[in-house]
């Protein structure tokens, strides 16, 4: 391991929102039935290795047209593994391109587990350029049912390695509130959640103010999002439901603390099969799909923007 | 797909714990400093390609000494994760090998996601011998934190394949109650799940009263492995924490049924690295590991069945 220190990770997601001017994060989530037609050609049989080369191809084109208009992207583990161990071969690819092409890889797999169990998991999945792990990504969402000494392993690899986390807070499915609306004394679950990201940043703020503990708060509940924005103003805040999901630009802006950063906002659907949607269809199609994520991602910063 | 219709998973893993007499799960946590010394010394460089190899041939042999004696192996999906892709390749081969043997299959990958990611996640990992997934997994370990409408894609699968699901209930790590055991209204966050449990049950039940949605209880809470086999009384109970961890037979007793079924019993190191132990490493050592796993495992059985 290199003698340098390593790099923080909100420091680095910030400086790529920064010299990007743009909060979008690129969903990479990439689905058999929505694949452009060129690539779904191509497929030999229906072996995973085919399905899983087609994966890799169409997740690195889509970091080619994105890499430098956005600072991050979020390859969602699942759409991988669902291919299975070819998948996850083609997962390392993806993160290892778009760590290559310059971009904050945020890998999205809600993991967590136990112990030296979960500290597997952390060495599998966060650090930094100059500290990379096995997979080469920077970070991981992780879940925080199992408690306080499950998320401890984490942190203590963010700070070795210059790694970050998103611990789920208030996720953005309808049915997210089940545990986490739930209220125990005067707090619910998601914000007694928020707590304890607030307090294990302490101790680890850059210059800026941010620790390497984010959050995930979804875009489709607007009003916990400027509440969890207060309670944990150290950390950089992964918001997804935005547009498929049904947020919209002015959802998340509460967001974004006063300099504009501090939150990456994703799309996966929208941009990356932008090809499929209704107002892009007859205009680029499945021929010229490349184009399409460049128009939807180029829309989705102006909006974020306004 | 067969036009059969798949076993269910909880007779499955209910008739090998009846066939083995055992309701030992035998957990596969393979990590690189712990393997036997005639498995390390075999490793070129530090390349995940052969440590990779390695547990595949660790795991493997475990199962060779195990199969026809204990009803299940759990492969941590952790420590292969550890490894980078190369560790996915192994997994995949492992369960593989476990599944042609007759194992019934525990992935402890403590997965979720929302919607049509969590459909993705149960298509990677649910699946019976006659209706198999793209990993050949029978079942998954599944946190409940995304709330009800996470947990439901995995019970269609379960429905359409024969898999099975272990949803994390009261884990066995001492921090486990900071949000499990937090009180809202008259139940705690683990009854509230537990419900939830026991409700998606309900019009699966096999012959003996199993249903497909088991639990995750860990043995370090006798008292609430009691309680929690009183409030899901349909679901198979996965108990970890057995040994190594602390809790011992009598712990674990109250979480079976009349007949000495409807739950298994985890050991991971006490099993896999017996070896190591100090009552076994005199006898066997080293270079005679996969007596010290024969051993353990019939010490176990013993311990389980007394």
């Amino acid at each position: 391991m290199p003698n340098s220190s390593p790099a923080s990770f909100a420091t680095r997601l910030n400086q790529a929102i920064a010299d990007t001017g743009s909060v979008t994060c690129v969903g990479l989530d990439p689905r058999k039935a929505s694949l452009p037609a060129p690539l779904r050609d191509n497929i030999q049989g229906d072996r995973p290795e085919s399905w899983a080369a087609a994966y890799t191809q169409f997740c690195c084109e889509i970091i080619d047209v994105v890499k430098g208009i956005v600072p991050c992207v979020k390859p969602q583990a699942a759409f991988f593994e669902q291919l299975g161990p070819a998948g996850m071969v083609s997962l390392g690819e993806v993160i290892r391109y778009a760590s290559a092409a310059g971009l904050v890889v945020i890998t999205d797999g809600k993991r967590n587990d136990i112990g030296s169990t979960a500290t597997a998991y952390a060495d599998a999945y966060l650090g930094s350029p100059t500290h990379p792990g096995p997979w080469g990504s920077d970070s991981l969402t992780v879940s925080p049912y199992l408690g306080r000494d499950s998320i401890e392993p984490f942190v203590e690899t963010c700070d070795a390695r210059g790694g970050g986390i998103f611990v789920l807070v208030k996720t953005s499915n309808p049915g997210g509130g089940f545990l986490q609306d739930l209220k125990s004394g005067d707090q619910t679950i998601y914000q007694t959640v928020a707590g304890l990201v607030t307090e294990l940043n302490t101790e680890r703020l850059d210059a800026d103010g941010y620790g390497p503990i984010g959050a995930v708060v979804g875009a489709t509940y607007p009003a916990q999002l400027a509440e969890l924005r207060q309670a944990m103003p150290h950390s950089i805040l992964l918001v997804p439901g935005f547009g498929a999901q049904g947020g919209a630009a002015d959802d998340v802006k509460p967001a974004l603390d006063q300099n504009g950063r501090g939150a990456v906002v994703n799309s996966s659907r929208g941009i990356i099969f932008a090809h499929s949607r209704p107002e892009f269809a007859q205009k680029f199609g499945d021929a010229n799909w490349h184009d399409a994520v460049r128009a939807a991602t180029e829309e989705m910063n102006q909006q974020l923007r306004g």
